[in-house]
């Protein structure tokens, strides 16, 4: 059967012993496009930084966004301690940067193939992003393996009429305004 | 001077006494490409839905997502009552749809334009949609004018291979796969 046709299943919320697994969630979660983000920061917990699909806006009033990062890596760690990071949501021209933040090159490798500048909150702010979300990090909470990190933000740039990068379906697509 | 040029400024976070306008943050928010989602719910807080951005994915242990929704819209309150929604992320054929559930039309006639299944949440399931995600609202975290609610996916539907519509730069654009 399709998955979008109509099926027998009970209502309730209550019925939840079977939910879905990692893996259908996973597979399902690669359709819903996403911005790349190149999130750095730096500070007392040292320069660190990862790409993330999982950042939004939460409310302008104040300008706040959140950022989910896995718990289980050290650089979350950096972002909680130094308490600042900088969303850096970029364009074709910088997907191999992308790249190397998502992978598992060491950070100072990570920092050397871009250009940077200091943001407000000591975070490095990517030259040429395409937006750039400098923000102090104001709370976080944690739900299973990730922290949500609710972030008020200090310091805007932009590039309005540059491309923009979208993960969808596992790989890259460029788009133009 | 062009925004992604170094700037002199203060680097502490403490320094925050200004930060960006609403203004400013949604201009560059806009800049980050987003999924396009119709978000439904059912039960005793009533039929209800609206088009957001704001999804995105926290953990798949358990399989987790969240949504921000404005608080002052009475959209949100039937989410809290029904403690059930389900996220469902549109391709160009949907468009239309999600601009009815973008508007202002009545709950009623937004929902008599598309054609739902009764999902295991008891919220309605868009058929045809590039996936849903259908949820039981597990938690609730408000910041300022919006409410995060953080859910617990239940069932999963997809057409792999589907187009996705992504809103940036304030329109749509549809994405191959």
């Amino acid at each position: 059967m399709p998955p979008d046709e109509p099926r027998n299943v009970d209502p309730s919320p209550a019925a939840t012993a079977e939910t879905v697994t990692a893996e259908q969630f996973r597979q399902t979660m690669a359709l819903l496009p996403a911005a790349v983000n190149i999130v750095t920061s730096d500070g007392p917990g040292g320069r660190a930084g990862l790409t993330a699909s999982a950042v939004c806006s939460v409310t302008d009033a104040p300008p706040t966004l959140l950022v989910c990062v896995n718990a289980l890596r050290s650089t979350g760690d950096a972002f909680l301690a130094n308490k600042a990071l900088c969303v850096n949501t970029i364009g074709p021209e910088h997907e191999d940067l992308a790249r190397l933040f998502g992978g598992r090159t060491p950070p100072e490798e990570r920092f050397a193939a871009g250009d940077w500048r200091t943001g407000r909150s000591g975070a490095p702010v990517l030259t040429g992003a395409l937006a750039s979300f400098d923000c102090q990090v104001d709370e976080v909470k944690t739900v299973g393996t990730h922290h949500v990190l609710f972030c008020r933000v200090l310091e805007v740039a932009a590039l309005p009429g540059g491309q923009a990068s979208v993960y969808f379906a596992r790989r890259f697509h460029a788009l133009t305004p």
